[in-house]
């Protein structure tokens, strides 16, 4: 059920346009919807597609007054087909950005094609560590708690075929607690992936990143000498870390 | 060269009897050592046992006092035979706590079952990330880097047979900068392991670690309710994260 003259007339959004595929509830949608509307992300979000038609996701969307797309895995016989509908859903409402926020399905190399380094996805766990296939929502929690680590965190990468696997831009730790639950600890790590996502994008948006390798930059603003790197106070300000420089201060 | 008698001698240590294990430098055993002068730790180090006699760490317990021994490989025929000397050594010391500080060793079944529950070691990353056979030192900083990650660390943690393998103590996030070079991340790393290795022992010293399966929980002292936990204030104050609370208030 897709509504091609609804994803075409999106034309107010001034800036980045940005896709978001979700499977379920949509926090992370969220947060980048808020970001947006606060100005914070030079762009919007012009497309949401679910591979779920109960996704709450589906709902947030359509609040912030965006058009909404259900994919569902059993229309199609395969993979290829299901992405190559998806490829077409997203070049038509010229997405610049595909934003994964809890979206349940690998990706084809295909689609990782058509899209190379203009997918992000975030993950709740400090990658490489508690990431790779089967490690999601939940389980990675679990994973986490059962391990004994003390430091958990999220992750916002550029993602290719592999799960969890392309250049990693943006790091947040969560400290585990002896007397977390999954739920707890979800929860504190949801806090820091909706401040950090949104700031991920906005570093896209202002065309900061820089990838070499594996590494991904942080760049100063394109063009004529800014005179406050923005950004990199967003990214700063709000973290988990002390700065650094205090840190490094305080222990001489 | 091993002279039992100053070993027995160092009857002058109240509290925890230490020995530290070395190979190097020794910047984590002067750690150690001036935790213990300033009276955080109640205890103190009785032997430093080095596998080169080349490594400075040597000099930083001798103008500590502490009695020095050097085992070098080479005058044993195999592991078996070097860790029983060491496992002699440290028992004519009466140490209760053996901490590993850059011993480029793996210690033998035969050792960790003497010490079962009572060796320590500390690693320069975030384990399960960037451990296990061959990561130690400056490679555990590139392979970091390569990898691309914002976040690394060092852990505290029990040692066994396995490589970084025990249950994990203590942890504390490390920020990667984008202009970080080995030596840059090393000595930022540095700054947080010497923070680190003395509040594991001293919790250690306090008997507050208990571990069950491959957690460690940090548990109230024990006997007649103390009026305020010092170690955990120890624990908090100084590390790597904003306090948890205020992160969450600061986000509402």
């Amino acid at each position: 059920m897709t509504d091609t003259h609804a994803l075409m007339a999106r034309r107010d959004v001034i800036g980045l346009r940005i896709g978001v595929l979700v499977s379920g509830n949509g926090t992370n949608l969220q947060a980048i919807l808020d970001a947006c509307a606060r100005g914070d992300i030079a762009g919007g979000v012009v497309l949401v597609v679910s591979s779920s038609a109960k996704a709450f996701a589906l709902e947030r969307a359509r609040r912030a007054g965006v058009p909404t797309v259900v994919l569902t895995p059993k229309e199609f016989s395969d993979r290829a087909s299901y992405d190559a509908r998806l490829i077409e859903l997203l070049r038509t409402a010229q997405v610049e950005l595909v934003c994964l926020a809890g979206f349940l399905r690998i990706l084809t190399p295909q689609f990782v094609e058509q899209f190379a380094g203009r997918i992000m996805n975030i993950h709740p766990a400090l990658l490489p560590a508690f990431g790779g296939p089967g490690m999601y929502g939940a389980h990675v929690h679990e994973a986490v708690l059962a391990s004994g680590v003390k430091v958990s965190g999220c992750t916002v990468h550029f993602a290719d075929e592999t799960p969890d696997g392309g250049p990693i831009i943006l790091q947040s730790p969560v400290r585990v607690e002896d007397d977390d639950t999954v739920e707890s600890l979800a929860a504190r790590v949801g806090v820091e992936e909706h401040r950090l996502y949104p700031a991920a994008i906005r570093l896209f948006a202002e065309e900061r990143l820089q990838v070499i390798g594996r590494r991904v930059y942080v760049v100063d603003p394109a063009g004529p000498r800014a005179p406050a790197p923005a950004g990199r106070a967003l990214l700063r300000e709000g973290d988990n870390f002390e700065s650094a420089g205090l840190t490094q201060a305080k222990k001489v």
